[in-house]
C-alpha cells in the first residue's frame, strides 16, 4: 500500500511524497539518472526495470562527500548538454543526500532550471534530505555554502533500498529522526523508545512520520528565516565536530547525536531542560548505536570554530534547544559565552 | 523627481525599479560592488559616495561576454567568502547586461541566496536585462546555459550613466526598446518615431515605458511558459547571426535588430504584417544607425542552426511575429521549413 504525505499547508511543497515500493514510470521526455557506483551496483537494474522513457541516461559520479563540489555538477551539465537535454527533460536523484543535494542543483542550474525528483536510497535521505528542496555544494570555505533553493517534482521513498544499508549509516539516519522527534513531537520519540526501529512496518512509520513533520516546517519556512532554523538543533555543535575530525571520523548523522547531546547538556545547565529529558534522549541514541561524546581537546578553540558557521550572522551564535519539555524547542542568540564554555568544559580531556 | 514604476499585477516583480539621480544609500550590512574596468573608471567614484555600510567591497571583474563564465562567478563568489559574507550581505551590480546577469546569479548561489540590487549603466540593461530576473553565464555549449530565475530586490536606473556611453551601444539598447514596442504597442512606436531618443526627457520616458512593459510580461509569466516568450521576437534569428560571427561582428541588440527585419518579412510572406509596418520598423531602426541587413552565406546551414537554440524543445523551432498589426503578437512553432527558407534567401548572397 502507497502511503502518501498529507501536509497542513503545502504551500511550498506541492509535490508527491509517497512512501511504498517503487512504482512503474512513464515519461515522455528525457530522462538522466544520477548515480554513484555503490548504488548504482546495489539497485540500479531495479530502477531501470520500472523506467520508460524518450531516452535514459544514467550519469555516475564518485561516492563520497569530498566529490561534492562545483566541479562535480560541472561534469554532470557536461553529460546532460552532449546528450542534448532540453528544458523539458528530468533528472532523477538515485542515492543518498550528496546525490540528492547535487542533482537537485545541477537541476536547479540547467537552462535555469529543469525539473526533477528524488528516489532516495538511505535513511537520512529518506527521513531527511530529500524533501525540503536545499540542494548544493561543498567548497575549501565549508559545507553546502553554493547552492539553490530548488523543490523537486515528487519524492518516491522505497524502504526496499534500507535492506542494503550498513547499520552504521541506518543509526545515523535514526539521529536525523531522533532530532525532528525531540523538537516537535514527544509522542514520536516515545514511539522510537517503544518499537524496534529494524522492524519494517516501524520503519516505515518511522518515515512516514519523520517526512511529515519536515514537509510542514519547510511549508511554514522554505528559506529557513524561522522555524526552518530549529531543524538545526544538535547541529550547531555537530558541524564543528565535523570540522575538527575533518569529516572522516564521524557520518553526519553520528556527529548530529553528539551534537545533540551537547545541547542537551547546555540545556540542562540553563534549567531548559531536566536530566531525567537529556538521559531519555542519550539512551535512544546509545540504544541505536550512536556515539554521544566527543573529547574537546581546547574548549576555546572550539568555540571559536562555532563562527565558521554560515548561520552565524553578525557574530551571534544560535543554539537549538528544548524548552522545558521534549517535543518543544526555543532558539537562542544571546547566551554567555562563559555558560556555553563551561557546558563544553564536561565534554573536555579526561571525561 | 524619481520616476516610480506602477506594475498591474506586483507577482514576481515586488521590488522598486525607480528612474532618477541615484540617491544615497544606507546599509546596515555588507556590501559588494560587483562592477568592470570601464564602468569603475567612468563612474565607480559617483556610486562609492553614495553609499555607507557596514564594509562595502569592490569586485573588478574583466570587461566583456567572454568572461562570462561559471569560472569568473567562481571567482567572484570566493572574493565573497575572503571578505566573510554572511546571508544578509548584498551585492550590488554596476554595468551592463554582463555585469547584471552574473552578479544576480551569483548572489543567487552564495549561501543559498543572498540580496543583490542592480544599477544598470547601459541603455539596453536599464531597458531591458536589469528587469525579469534571469540570470547566467554562457558555457562552450551556447549562451545563458547555466542559470537561475533570481530577482534582484531593486533596480535603480540613472540615465546619467548613459551620458558616457558609446552611441553603438545606446543603438543597441533602441533596439530592443523597438522589440516591445512592436510586439506590445503601437502608441509608444509612435512616441519613438516622433522623437529624438537622444533628448534627456525622452530617454527617460523611453525607459519607463520599456521597463513597465517588460515588468508586466514578467509578472504574468516569470518561468517563460508563455507570453515572456515573445520577448524573444527578433532573438530567433539573432541568435543564429550572434552565433554564425561568434559574437565579434554584432552587438546583441545589433544581431536583434537584424533578426526583427529577418521576422518581418517572414510575416510579411505569411500575410501576418503589412509591407508598410514592415518599412516603419525598418525605418525606425535604420534612423537609429542600426544594421538591418545580413548576408546569409548558405541557407540550409543558417536554418540548421536555429535548433541550437535553447529555447527549441523537442525539435520545433518557436517564431514569434507581428500578427496583422504592429503592437500585436503570435508565435507559431508550425511554419513550413520550406516558406522559411525562401525568407532566409532573401537575404542571401548579393542581396
Amino acid at each position: 500500500m502507497v502511503v502518501s504525505i498529507e501536509l497542513k499547508s503545502p504551500s511550498v511543497i506541492k509535490y508527491d511524497i509517497t512512501i511504498d515500493a517503487l512504482a512503474d514510470m512513464c515519461f515522455d521526455r528525457k530522462v538522466a539518472i544520477v548515480t554513484n557506483p555503490t548504488v548504482s551496483s546495489l539497485h540500479l537494474d531495479t530502477l531501470l526495470a520500472k523506467i520508460t522513457a524518450t531516452q535514459c541516461e544514467v550519469v555516475t559520479i564518485p561516492d563520497g562527500e569530498e566529490f561534492k563540489t562545483l566541479a562535480t555538477v560541472e561534469a554532470i551539465l557536461s553529460e546532460l548538454f552532449e546528450a542534448k537535454f532540453d528544458r523539458k527533460s528530468l533528472l532523477i536523484a538515485f542515492g543518498g543526500g550528496v546525490i540528492g543535494d547535487m542533482t537537485g542543483f545541477t537541476a536547479s542550474l540547467y537552462q535555469r532550471g529543469i525539473d526533477f525528483i528524488q528516489i532516495p536510497t538511505t535513511l537520512l535521505s529518506q527521513v531527511d534530505a530529500s524533501v525540503g528542496g536545499k540542494t548544493g555544494v561543498n567548497n575549501k570555505y565549508g559545507k553546502n555554502l553554493i547552492g539553490a533553493f530548488y523543490q523537486p517534482k515528487a519524492v518516491h521513498i522505497d524502504p526496499y533500498f534500507l535492506t542494503t544499508l550498513p547499520p552504521r549509516e541506518f543509526a545515523a539516519g535514526v539521529a536525523e529522526v531522533v532530532k525532528m522527534a525531540v523538537m516537535f513531537d514527544n509522542d514520536f520519540l516515545e514511539y522510537m523508545e517503544r518499537n524496534e526501529l529494524y522492524d519494517e512496518a516501524v520503519t516505515k512509520e518511522m518515515i512516514r512520520r519523520s517526512v511529515t513533520l519536515k514537509a510542514d516546517i519547510v511549508n511554514q519556512d522554505e528559506k529557513e528565516a524561522g522555524i526552518r532554523a530549529v531543524l538545526n538543533y544538535g547541529h550547531t555543535f555537530g558541524h564543528v565536530i565535523e570540522n575538527e575530525t575533518s569529516y572522516s571520523k564521524y557520518l553526519h548523522g553520528e556527529a548530529v547525536a553528539i551534537g545533540m547531546v551537547m545541547a542537551n547538556a547546555l540545556a540542562v545547565k540553563l534549567g531548559l531542560m531536566s536530566v531525567d529529558d537529556a538521559g531519555r534522549v542519550l539512551n535512544i541514541l546509545q540504544n541505536n548505536g550512536l556515539p554521544t561524546n566527543y573529547e574537546i581537546k581546547n574548549v576555546d578553540e572550539f568555540y571559536d570554530h562555532f563562527f565558521l558557521d554560515k548561520k552565524s550572522n553578525s557574530g551571534k551564535i544560535k543554539f537549538i534547544l528544548p524548552n522545558g519539555a521534549l517535543g518543544t524547542n526555543i532558539i537562542l542568540d544571546d547566551i554567555d559565552e562563559k555558560i556555553v564554555k563551561e557546558v563544553l568544559g564536561q565534554f573536555g580531556v579526561g571525561e
